[in-house]
């Protein structure tokens, strides 16, 4: 049996070796090689050297380059939770733009607390990253701080910060509680509440504030607001508990995200609610097979993968001028409309005494 | 307005500077700072080495460690698509086990062909990876033969290869398969059909298989299989259209995974099928909010994380001793019953002609 890395070890080709194939000198072929120098060197000789690299099999040596060169053509994307279904498109566009220029993507999934973060990104500092994407910032976040002490090109996907000194990519939440309130007062809903994502993220406040905007504009005068712990099934079906315990006249919920939504299912199936019968309920994001839920779920359909590209493009820019302004890009949200939201019952036929009719 | 790169640069601490507030050479830091050399420097000095660099806020450049050592200690990760359910968790896994280790994970989404493949890993190899871990192999895969020529460190995950030559970490399907047909005998079904998946890849073969063993080890004489062109919601639903239209006697369908299972639920939506009432359907890997459909779906739990950690620890020992042979992992499934899987309708009543009670 072969030993791999002795094969490997044998078989690097150097660029001395192309050098003697293409017959020129070996800083000839670094200049061809080099796309900042090639344009040095005469059009047939660059031909005759990038054939004797490609018949040998001589492979660029990017470690090295970027030591030269200042940039390692790679950038880091820091997750908080790739398990969460609204992260991977956002990877698959990040991916996408970054493969498209020539880059590779370092990725951390981050689920430990603070310091767990900052170790993983001083790992990737160390490693030289041309940049950061953030998908993890809190609204106040040591770790952004960090970065922007350091001097670090970084971009906020998916989730902003206050201090606004850093460029990000996110949803226009105050679009999307604005249609899913137009719609539900569509319906004819006069009672809705909103289940509040934790209010530490940037997602979480804005679609609050979003909501209470968006209520005022339509003259609701009954909306409630209760706050899930987090993003999670779990803490929406807490949060919808203790909203349908203290609000019992509640026709509509707008849930901050998909997974709060789904909270609220498992509330309505424990206690017998007809969906939407007696309650209609919109989501946030539209993560897959929403359309598959008995009933399938209305919810805001986010833009995921463009979120992935403008990010990156953003972070590009960055790089290439670090002293330009901080630019906020918002993406609008689609509302899809499906079967868990409805008129709410009449009223006439509830004050009629109707009952569970 | 600072210029961040300018900052950046300025800051940037060199191995003089801590060498000249520890009071030693430069040599002696970059011994201290270098794990394999720090026992040839003395207790004393190596913390205040450590103490100097930490002060000053010095970062190591593990790009100019590589080269000088040989290792980039980042490990490159090809997915065939980041959207598909199954491999966020893996991802999870590996980046756990690495981050652990002190490595970095380069990540690919590999949506193209087996041109954009090759450039991909070639870019990764141009990054002076340790090694790949591919979860985009297909039984006879070009880019693992090129891998294995060129003597890069390598493992499979999730899906294998036919060669043998390369280490793998798999669910064990032939095992999926007893515990699904087992389950569905054991409720009284006979006619029992398989969607199978692509048999270009190891899992759709494996389960293939799995499932034609599972059935002569049970008797079951009246089974049947029709493949689905992709592991995918609208392949599923052609497949069982098909299967459907041939076999109007099958009482149960084992999927080949939950996406294939999904089309069947949406031909029984459209044809107005009872599930499991008129027919019974498991699927495979336990994707997320399974448990939220109508029905919630039976299927094979998958160790999606364990599969990920394995793989990674399967490569860095193989990074560490190329010449050993390679193993192949598999991983037992768990069977999830929940309730798109019932008791077939007696065949009494069928024949009795009580019709549609």
């Amino acid at each position: 049996m072969t030993t791999k890395s002795d094969t490997r070890t044998v078989t690097r080709v150097t660029i001395r070796e192309v050098a003697a194939a293409a017959s020129v000198n070996a800083s000839t072929v670094s200049r061809v090689l080099n796309p900042a120098t090639r344009h040095l060197i005469g059009d047939e000789v660059v031909r005759r050297v990038l054939a004797a690299a490609k018949a040998l099999g001589y492979r660029q040596n990017r470690l090295a380059a970027a030591l030269r060169g200042g940039q390692s053509r790679v950038i880091g994307v820091c997750l908080p939770d790739i398990e969460n279904p609204v992260f991977p498109p956002i990877v698959c566009g990040i991916t996408e733009a970054l493969a498209a220029e020539g880059y590779g993507v370092l990725i951390a999934n981050i689920v430990g607390k603070i310091k767990e973060q900052e170790r993983q990104v001083e790992q990737m500092l160390e490693r030289r990253v041309d940049g950061l994407v953030l998908a993890t910032a809190a609204r106040q976040d040591p770790l952004v701080r960090r970065c922007i002490l350091d001097g670090v090109p970084l971009v906020l996907v998916n989730r902003g910060e206050d201090g606004g000194q850093v460029p990000e990519v996110v949803n226009d939440d105050f679009l999307s509680m604005r249609l899913a309130v137009a719609h539900l007062v569509g319906l004819g809903h006069t009672r809705i509440a909103h289940l509040a994502g934790p209010q530490r993220l940037a997602t979480g406040l804005s679609r609050l504030q979003g909501f209470q905007i968006a209520s005022q504009q339509h003259g609701v005068a009954g909306s409630v607001v209760v706050e899930a712990a987090e993003f999670t099934r779990e803490a929406g079906r807490a949060a919808c508990e203790r909203l349908l315990d203290a609000h019992r006249d509640v026709t509509a919920i707008v849930a901050a995200n998909d997974l709060i939504a789904l909270g609220c299912y498992e509330v309505f199936a424990a206690r017998r609610i007809a969906c939407p019968g007696a309650i209609s309920v919109i989501g946030h994001n539209d993560m897959p097979l929403l359309d598959m839920l008995n009933p399938p779920l209305t919810t805001l359909r986010i833009q995921h993968r463009e979120m992935g590209r403008q990010a990156a493009r953003l972070l590009l820019g960055r790089i290439a001028t670090p002293s330009a302004a901080p630019l906020r890009i918002t993406l609008a949200p689609e509302l899809v409309i499906r079967s868990s939201t409805a008129a709410p019952r009449a009223v006439s036929r509830k004050t009629a005494g109707v009952g569970a009719a």
